[in-house]
């Protein structure tokens, strides 16, 4: 009988048995809060507190019922309550001018062009840098944006509300491949493309949905998830469905937004997108004030920060440098040093169940990055780890109906050492424009702080 | 050390020593020809025969290439030729009246009244058995039909074109569930439908296809597999990608008829399955003709006799009675007492790699049967025993895009004892109408007959 041995933790030791020639049996074990013994004593309080418990199943059960619905569509100055003036909603946390990253700034300053402050790029940028146009996070309005997530007054945009906690979300209108402020690109096409939505697709919607009711957001993603779609990366079942849900009402009160309508969403299987964000945003919103939650609410992204806010800490964003995106997948002649930061509220998406939580239903997508079946079962499964619930509503074909991860717990992200899992397009750092996508994770610290703040606030609140 | 028996084939030896309390160790076999010596001998001579090994290779070759194009939508009258005066067509082989099952009676009624040719459904049914209308099957006039297949002048039907063998096909367009001649329902409400679809809708896809130019009808079902669509039981995918295909232009040519297409598109998932149905059997008609050919061209009920077509035997059924639907699952009050046999020209599909064939790729339909993905996986290696190749076309998402099993040769069927798994509604016999859904097999002796004719024309050329 030969020896075994068996290993805890870091491969090391295993690696160093196997170059003796002795084949360990490895243990996949990490000490708790990645041995930081401050973190050991948050998580510690954390998992002792009888509230943190009851507020996270609280916020996991909004989720689960939560019912955001697809209201109407519009001009984004008419439609998100604050947006005046000369102002540009912005993906991600705050952040300064200076600091903005590079698809965001061409998209912003396209955005002065389309509202005529500027008669160029250039002197957009003049004006945003002299502080003359203003920027703020879309989240700061209550809106969220994919990628760059750029908003103006004039752009066309989704508003959800959710009425279960009386929340209403704004997201911009996806404009497609290629020429789209999204992607970072201002080019005239890019800015055509914000007219024709602006001025025919948005009053289709809004002419259809006012006849026939909100659309619930959140069933259509159940039906697209069961179709192939992670409703993120994928979207092409997604936006049939919405075409299907609206085209009848849309036919008979707006027939003309029907060719527009009909072009744009025949070229862009991404064009559900946003309003699934929307959707997601109003969902989580109704997460936030629950005292002592550890849930993800937002996760968010600009292209220069990463940032997290927990339902238990309205109003606080933890922010760290934003990652560039994991196991890329380049356009020819594209590399990591072309790449900007991880970008986007679109984050968003896998705190509800959907996107990297949704890998296993969407087989396309693992294809599409490089892999199976099995990769994509396994990208579920570990965010399966981080959750606290599995979804009632999205349900796996693959899995034989298994709920989708749902509620991202802040102390299992911590205690794991694992962030979740986000499916994500690539953005070139300087010229804008989509160069690859991938799997980003969001980095650890921000959550590592959050909770720290969490334990804070309760031990103040006992004290 | 006990004892251990294996047995072989049937069950009963094995059955008889369980009851003594041995276990033995069951080995799948099935005596090749299911042990009938004339079979055995059929078999051999067409296994021996470099011919049959040829024209199949040519034959499945061509269903890899084939490339279906839906051409037109218009009246079935304008479009069929040999389709003229009183006449209707009906699914399934040759049937004379006295032996036509309930469904079709009340449809052939039903089409009748809509026809003009009689005022109710008692006079048309005079009519039909004075032979003043004539009853033929689509099949004869290169056409075929899901369920009941009728189709009268009048009737909005499909037109595809196969151009690497230069073949047309034609099948009704279909009208949706509920009342709805397809399902054997005669009603006032079927007969408006069917006049919407002749009058509103045919000319908006005719239009449409006219400007846009005809849609690759196989690419539109690889896309829907892709999204969990078997392309017989499930076309809810297919259905939106062919809308998502034809609307820009249908918006800009034929802009009012996009309601009445929007209304019945979100209505009716089932609405792509009669072009689908067109496109297989004009990518089947291709391998008429192939001498020696062993490949099932065609499969088609009536609800009285089920009928099978080999590719070497253009224009020859070989039928026996139709059977019940199998894995029943009816709707609440209906039993096989009420079931019509199986019926349709749907099983065409399963000849061209898809519903049954392409289960695996559709755990809706698994669910909607009682079972989970194992289930639908095992149906798909079911069909890939009996068939020639995998499709090169038709991907497998949960299989990490395996094809789908593709060109069912007779000589497998019979070998095995196994016939196509066809996913298939089921009408209840004498009042019409769908009352469940299961998996119908098709009966062995139509294959077996229509083996023994190919070893004997095959016989004849070499004496």
């Amino acid at each position: 009988m030969s020896l075994r041995i068996a290993t805890v933790g870091l491969d090391l030791m295993a690696e160093a048995l196997r170059e003796q020639g002795v084949e360990p049996q490895s243990i996949d074990w990490r000490p708790p809060g990645v041995g930081d013994p401050e973190t050991v004593r948050v998580l510690a309080a954390l998992y002792g507190d009888d509230r943190v418990a009851a507020a996270n199943e609280r916020a996991v059960a909004h989720l689960q019922s939560a019912r955001p619905m697809l209201v109407t569509a519009g001009r984004a100055g008419d439609l998100i309550p604050g947006l005046e003036g000369r102002m540009i909603l912005h993906a991600g946390p705050p952040v300064e001018w200076e600091r903005v990253s590079g698809p965001q700034r061409i998209a912003m300053s396209a955005a002065c062009v389309l509202e005529g402050w500027a008669g160029d790029l250039d002197a957009a940028e003049t004006l945003l840098e002299r502080g003359d146009v203003g920027i703020a996070p879309a989240h700061s309005l209550g809106a969220a944006g994919a990628m760059t997530g750029i908003v103006s007054p004039s752009m066309a945009c989704w508003e959800v509300a959710e009425e279960e906690a009386g929340v209403r979300s704004w997201s911009p209108m996806n404009d497609g491949s290629g020429d789209a402020f999204w992607l970072g690109v201002g080019s005239p096409e890019a800015i055509r493309r914000q007219r024709l939505m602006a001025e025919a697709v948005a009053p289709g919607f809004a002419a259809a949905l006012r006849a026939r009711g909100p659309v619930d957001v959140f069933a259509v993603c159940a039906q697209a998830v069961a179709m192939g779609d992670d409703c993120h990366m994928r979207h092409q079942a997604a936006t049939m469905l919405l075409l299907r849900e609206v085209l009848p009402a849309m036919a008979e009160r707006a027939p003309r937004a029907v060719h527009p309508v009909a072009r744009l969403l025949s070229e862009n299987g991404h064009f559900a997108l946003t309003v699934t964000i929307a959707a997601c945003r109003a969902a989580l919103a109704g997460t936030l004030g629950l005292r002592g939650s550890s849930l993800v609410a937002f996760i968010s992204r600009n292209g220069t920060d990463a940032a997290v806010m927990l339902a238990g800490l309205p109003g606080r964003w933890y922010t760290a440098p934003s990652p560039l995106v994991g196991d890329p997948l380049y356009r020819p002649g594209f590399s990591d040093a072309d790449a900007a930061p991880d970008i986007g509220d679109s984050a968003l998406v896998e705190c509800c169940g959907l996107g990297g939580a949704a890998s296993a239903a969407s087989p396309g997508v693992a294809a599409f990055l490089g892999g199976g079946l099995s990769d994509a079962i396994a990208r579920t499964r570990d965010m399966a780890e981080i959750c606290l619930a599995r979804s009632e509503r999205f349900r796996i074909p693959v899995l034989d109906g298994e709920g989708t991860p749902l509620g991202v717990d802040a102390r299992l992200c911590v205690d794991l050492g694992a962030t979740p899992l986000i499916n994500t397009g690539i953005l070139h750092k300087d010229l804008g424009g989509q160069i690859g996508a991938g799997i980003a994770r969001v980095p650890l610290e921000p959550f590592r702080d959050a909770l720290a703040a969490l334990a804070e606030d309760l031990a103040a609140d006992r004290a």
